[in-house]
């Protein structure tokens, strides 16, 4: 089986994008519901996601609501939890509707400066009620500004309690920059991935949650590439070698779009840290004339190695998916 | 021959650091020079840098103040003037006892909200007076808050034609982080490099300035990594291959401290566009227990990679520096 861990709904119906505008036209005063058909639904899907799947011949996808729609910056918490609700219903619904082409992962409804534990209730409620397997956490939800606390300062232990208990994982991933320095899929993801990593490396996060999770998407942002920095850096700084430190709570996706890239990751990472994922539809939809194919067929790069062997490979396909998202049963 | 093109000052005298100390203290308002005897001088360098090249058999380091150090975001345009003057006198002074073994680079006396244009009276000094080679640019002077225009604004232009009419490249390269998200050498080094290759990326930078040449420190940061993902942006946005829309203005250095990052670079970048650095005396100072050298050894990886012809090995080494920093003439 193959596990697509990093999916987003990039081509949810006009009536999501629609009731959005009315949402911040009513300045969060609003309680219609969007109007859209299963039929909708169907359109969107079948002739992107499940289209795709059935050319590059993967199974299943983790489906999360667009990244870069996610606007935590926009409006306020309760924007934010109206929003983020409509999304994750909307994720229910697609998954619903194909359940066994994808499993749910939610948005959470954060909000620049407000605790995280408020994003508890919508976590309960998509993995306990609707079936969820994990959770998108945006490090920066004032979208470029990065005004919050590190990922590992005790502001976000509250959420993390609440995903050790239901043992759901988080990507970390950002969503808009609405700072002009940064432009979003090419350097706001990309930067936040670093990030993120580096503030696990300096901390004790996994020692206070021994059992939390995080896959850190896009390849692992700069980090596979400047593995003997962070190694190195480790060391100076007198931590645990990184292995120890961060390799049974911290994994990397493989999103990275061309085969240089995935034999670096698959050469320096150890393959039980790997997850298979392709973010289709999203950040690069073009063919690559390099190649003839298109840059996001990461599955292409993978089976296109000889020197990783087939159990790992498993691993990279389905194993470490269903290691990390225990949630998922199928 | 072999150039360095990324070597900081990180052992200066503590003469130069307790001057610091009395400069902020006097909150600017400071006229005594830095107390630093030559012999000082060549102490620092004796045990560190120049002990460093003859172990590793490199021949001239480019030589710049502590990137650390540059601390744009401390006090205010005139602290930064006075202080880049004294870090670049020392530099001047370093270079001039030791003229085979360093040629200087400049640090700019940048300040949040400041126009760059600010900078040109000390880069012309420094490359007219003191034969300097080359500048350090800041393209977040307020220290990891990012609140300057893209480095491709007008706003950076009169700095830009000034560069170019003494023909002089700068080297992208941020200060210290004050931002608790971002650690300065783990993250906030390489996420800068990321950025400002992507403000290029989305700019017509180059047909302004067709001349105007910059080197992306760290490996280029996370962008070789991610090289596919960034062919395919500027696919699907319709630029020019980045070939063409960049690569005759943008170099990447080689400071990744692991064989197979080094790889991956000589793999997917031309070799044009590649300068030789380890930046030593640097961010990482330990020995790596995988291969019992040290992490920033550079050269230790480029020559063991043997598909890579003596030809362009030796651009990397040499050629390619002295296209960029054509001042740089021995």
């Amino acid at each position: 089986m193959i596990i697509d861990c990093h999916g987003h709904y990039t081509t949810a119906p006009a009536g999501l994008w629609d009731w959005r505008k009315l949402q911040l036209s009513h300045a969060g005063n609003f309680s219609a519901r969007p109007t859209i058909s299963d039929q909708e639904i169907r359109d969107s899907l079948e002739g992107a996601q499940l289209k795709i799947q059935r050319e590059r011949g993967s199974d299943l996808t983790f489906f999360s609501p667009r990244a870069g729609s996610m606007e935590h910056h926009v409006g306020d918490a309760a924007v934010s939890q109206a929003w983020s609700r409509e999304c994750n219903d909307l994720i229910h619904r697609a998954c619903s509707l194909y359940p066994s082409n994808f499993a749910a992962v939610c948005q959470l409804p954060q909000s620049p400066g407000v605790a995280p534990a408020n994003c508890i209730p919508e976590l309960e409620r998509c993995v306990r009620e609707l079936g969820f397997v994990g959770c998108n956490l945006n490090p920066d939800p004032s979208g470029g500004w990065w005004k919050e606390p590190p990922l590992t300062d005790k502001w976000w232990y509250p959420l993390y309690e609440k995903m050790v208990e239901l043992d759901v994982p988080a990507m970390v991933h950002v969503s808009s920059s609405c700072n002009p320095a940064f432009h979003f899929t090419g350097a706001h993801y990309i930067n936040a991935d670093t990030t993120a990593f580096m503030q696990f490396l300096t901390s004790d996060l996994f020692r206070d949650f021994p059992t939390l999770r995080f896959v850190i998407p896009h390849g692992g942002g700069a980090v596979p590439y400047h593995w003997g920095r962070y190694r190195g850096l480790a060391q100076d700084m007198k931590r645990p070698p990184l292995k120890e430190l961060l390799l049974n709570n911290v994994y990397f996706d493989t999103c990275v779009y061309h085969k240089p890239g995935i034999e670096l990751l698959l050469k320096v990472i150890p393959a039980d840290n790997i997850l298979f994922a392709s973010e289709m539809v999203g950040a690069v939809r073009g063919i690559d004339p390099e190649t003839g194919q298109y840059y996001d067929d990461t599955r292409r790069y993978i089976d296109a190695i000889d020197w990783v062997s087939a159990a790992d490979k498993k691993k990279i396909y389905e194993g470490n998916v269903r290691k990390v998202y225990p949630r998922f049963k199928r």
